[in-house]
């Protein structure tokens, strides 16, 4: 008989009724019932019921064990009475008679209790991750990730694509405020930095000739983290494919993301394949974001027209000044109390605004509510043509300067729809986002500047560059999203060292800094490179949408805090004098104490370290 | 039509000759025919051919094309003349006349040419890794390393393990002299560090319920180069298993390695499981190597006791004294000449040692050589008889302290070896060598140390530790050796806390002082950990033996100098001091610039860095 073990927790049935077994695990739970003694023990597959009797010999000896010890059980698998069988278990058909028990790890009274539910707090959690991942809930969450990451790259493989790994050591990008640096022992006062994404490697595997490269990338950003971040380190499913347009790279992934979020989401509708492509124009308006929520039915529709010259003199006036008016259906609001709409307008005030106004439809389609006093029938019509309204909705105005109105009629937007429970449920909705504009005016300077990604090859290439005004210039660009999250964006990638230094010439940059500052990508787009375009999708997003997890560390095996903190393994830590000698390098340490550098009690959100910031270059790829 | 291409380069059959096909690649090769010029495109799937008349408006603008430009090439898929058709290209059969000629991407001259196998230098070739990496061998490589990987985790997955990343950024290990120190932004003066192995988080994962993990896992180390390890960072297939005995261990990875091999080998033989395990002392009496290549036939046999008090004084002596002679057999050997066990005398000499005695035995079996006219004849049998030997035969003494002989004498076998032409060909010989000692005496101090891993059980366990002399007992550790390549070594581990104390008590550490150094883990084995164990088998030597390359950098996509540079994307690199302080550091350089600390000049091999030195610790696991 092996010593430890003829079967798993979650192998016994009533087949194996009358075989002499042997299993090992962890005291899941311990129940005395006077005459006998129920053990739960729990593997990594499941949980069985061992049972002892009183009478037995070594009956003291279970009764002593604590929960979480790892103990191996020898004895008949016996059936369970009837009225005692547990169907909610694989296993719950049988039991095991402890004949022998042997203590394999005896544990100590432990700081959180693995067979419940109840809240431990992030500390302890983190502290003794261990116990924290033989959780039931943390145990799934992290199967899945590993299930997913695996069915990831198969489905890759299946595409065409190769997985290759890039450096983790290497140079630090220029914009690399955030990379974390490694001093080098070998070289006096230089500095190695981790990648915050395989970014340039990727475009080198395609100047280097090979067609379909995949990874699953580790990147490093020392920012502050985030509930969807998690400090330190993430993962993305970094790809990048030659000789292609942006529906190639569309129709690649696609299967991909579908099959995943098909095989691993419960059940939940995934959209098929091809997603929907929505201009980034067009996104803007509909649904105020660049991130749209295609679980959300409400559309936003510019009404500016129906107010302008109007007896609404805000509107009409803020119109004539450059401002619009957004139109935010609320549908099915018609019946809603005032009070209900001026809730709404209660919380745009307290967001900022000046207000949110309304209208109300009546069942009978009568328009009430102090702006539809002001406007003729004909712009109540205009509105509720553009804005697709009927009897018994209400609708929502905002009039801002144009991307202020867009941005906030997206937050109305999902507002509406939570507070009217129109978010369709238990589905994954995918859109890609595409023609974002390649420059735009630097808010505080007030001069061009490129909008995301200055490797993307601008749409027209170098005849646009040249002829069109950047500002109407779209880039390769574009983004998968699901759900309203940004998995990542993504591009068709400038390989045209002209258009390269054009293109970074509009925005000021002289071709020497062009070669100073990229030195690595430049000088190998001159020796033949393909078109090629790609995308990084997050894995840990990905995770997070199928686990149904609003924080990162749920799906992580060993997340740090948000202070970047590994609170279990203690880092990070003071290092002796002579390390850092041999790395020449001496603390410089701020004199006043800002904060606590001890590790611990950080188990609450951060402030300032909010989930809501946008940050695309985290994921773009 | 496809912008870039309807087939790849490697797609076309006679099957498409009158198609109207579009390709896009690389320009291989240029052959001016006088009336004819032929392109060899080239892709990531194949090279085809593209002919152009002298005729075609578009000729001179294909003549001028530099070679490794990416063009796309539009025209009729033409069947070949039968004496022009290459059969050792799958797409000989065929070429594309040129109608339409477009150049998307032109090259400058290139640094190195792609169409050939002329060494360009080590320097040349990393610098423009994005060329070096479109030549055929190169390709092939990373083709094959990807497969590798690919086929290697699909294994491991069907084996029930499951893959999980454990963290980059970790803490520092108490031994690790060889970290990469990482400066934390947030927590002025403290570090995170790289880890050499993610042996801490391997074991927490088992602590925490998760039966059969594996990764493939970046390791890190900042240490000097060698042939078979890229300075920085390196990757092991990493597993470990919970309730399980060494042989479970065996059986789980043998079938891995074993398909792996079969799979991608070439052809060569494969050892089928179970792979030989053979007993460290045996290996070092008999292979005088803990890393035995059993492809060598020769097996070392101890002769102490034919020479003690025989008439061969030195040896006897020397015996007399503690020293022990072993025999190295050269098969076949008798027949050659004087001058050729004379030439491993001279060898040995070379080498430090005092010289090589050695015995022939002649076609009749006459022993001749100054050795055997000291030997009476039984004394010769008892020689013969214990290292098998046969008329025809050679044979060469080691005589020394046992563990200087032993490992000489493993030197003399593969010298012997090679000379004779005895290492079969074209075939992967496995073992597993196990049952290592424990503890051994410090060579400098006499004191008594771990001899390897000071994390594996005992064999014995506690009683063993507490009965017996600690130079007895043997470790649960284990190495898998392919072809006298060290993959890995690995362990049961010591999952006993008391056993962990009682351990290190023994080389001399306190209780405290265990709980200082490895918290982590040791707080972690007393909330209830399973017996666990698995090993770590280096990635990158795999593919090296599979791939047939004898240096590590040919199997790596990027990867560094010997002084760990990254010449392409220049790292490592100054930083801005703004970037130092916001660290929280300063340098501190060496007055006197001991050496240059630029880029570049680094080919050759350096001095120290040589590829003989033992290091298990690197692929523990």
């Amino acid at each position: 008989m092996h010593p430890y073990r003829t079967h798993t927790c979650g192998a016994l049935r009533a087949d194996h009724v009358g075989e002499q077994v042997r299993l090992s695990g962890w005291v899941h739970r311990k129940r005395d019932h006077g005459q006998l003694l129920f053990l739960d023990l729990r593997d990594d597959e499941g949980l069985t019921q061992a049972v002892i009797d009183v009478s037995s010999p070594i009956f003291s000896e279970v009764e002593r064990i604590r929960v979480e010890s790892v103990v191996c059980v020898t004895g008949q698998c016996v059936r369970r009475d009837p009225e005692t069988v547990n169907k909610k278990l694989p296993t719950g058909e049988i039991e095991v008679r402890v004949e022998q028990f042997d203590v394999l790890s005896a544990a100590n009274q432990v700081p959180l209790q693995v067979n419940s539910d109840e809240d431990a707090g992030e500390e302890v959690r983190l502290r003794h991750r261990y116990l924290d991942l033989r959780r039931e809930r943390m145990h799934a969450n992290l199967q899945l990730r590993s299930d997913v990451i695996f069915s990831l790259r198969q489905r890759m493989v299946e595409q065409g694509f190769r997985e290759h790994q890039t450096p983790i050591l290497t140079a630090s990008s220029p914009e690399g405020a955030r990379d974390y640096l490694v001093p080098s022992r070998l070289h006096p006062g230089k500095f190695y930095a981790l990648p915050q994404a395989p970014q340039m490697f990727k475009q080198l595997l395609m100047v280097a000739g090979f067609d379909k490269y995949f990874q699953i990338a580790p990147c490093f950003r020392d920012e502050a983290s985030r509930a969807d971040r998690s400090p330190g380190e993430f993962y993305q499913l970094d790809f990048e494919m030659s000789f292609v347009t942006q529906d190639d790279v569309f129709n690649a992934i696609e299967p991909v993301l579908a099959g995943v979020f098909q095989e691993f989401g419960g059940g939940r509708a995934v959209d098929a394949p091809p997603f929907r492509r929505i201009p980034y124009d067009e996104a803007m308006l509909k649904y105020g974001s660049d991130k749209p929520d295609l679980r959300n039915p409400i559309e936003i529709a510019d009404v500016s027209e129906a107010f302008r010259g109007s007896g609404f003199g805000i509107f009409a006036k803020a119109v004539d000044k450059g401002s619009v008016v957004r139109a935010v259906p609320a549908p099915g609001a018609g019946s809603r109390p005032r009070s209900f709409f001026d809730k709404f307008n209660n919380w745009a005030q307290k967001q900022g605004k000046a207000g949110l106004g309304y209208i109300i439809f009546a069942e009978d389609g009568t328009a009430k509510g102090p702006i539809a006093k002001n406007l003729e029938d004909t712009r109540l019509q205009q509105i509720t043509d553009a804005a697709g309204l009927k009897a018994g909705d209400g609708v929502f105005f905002v009039c801002d300067k144009p991307s202020e109105a867009a941005t906030f009629a997206g937050t109305v937007r999902t507002e509406v729809a939570n507070e009217l429970e129109l978010i369709a449920p238990d589905c994954y909705r995918f859109c890609w986002v595409v023609d974002f504009p390649m420059y735009e005016l630097d808010e505080e300077t007030g001069e061009l500047a490129f909008s995301h990604n200055p490797f993307s090859m601008p749409q027209g290439g170098m005849e646009a560059l040249e002829t069109q005004d950047p500002l109407t210039i779209k880039a390769s660009q574009y983004d998968i999203v699901c759900n309203g999250i940004e998995l990542s964006s993504g591009a068709i990638r400038n390989h045209l060292p002209e258009v390269m230094y054009k293109a970074f010439g509009i925005v000021g940059y002289a071709p020497e800094e062009v070669d100073r500052r990229f030195s690595g990508l430049i000088n190998a787009l001159k020796y033949g490179a393909p078109p090629h375009g790609g995308c990084a999708p997050g894995i840990d997003r990905m995770i997070m949408l199928l686990a149904d997890e609003p924080n990162i560390r749920e799906v992580i095996p060993f997340p740090m805090t948000q202070r970047a903190e590994d609170l279990m393994m203690g880092a990070p830590a003071d290092v002796p004098e002579d390390r850092l000698k041999e790395l020449h390098l001496k603390l410089s340490l701020p004199k006043k104490k800002a904060q606590p550098t001890q590790s611990g009690g950080q188990g609450g959100e951060q402030p300032g370290a909010a989930a809501s910031g946008q940050d695309t270059t985290a994921t773009s790829g």
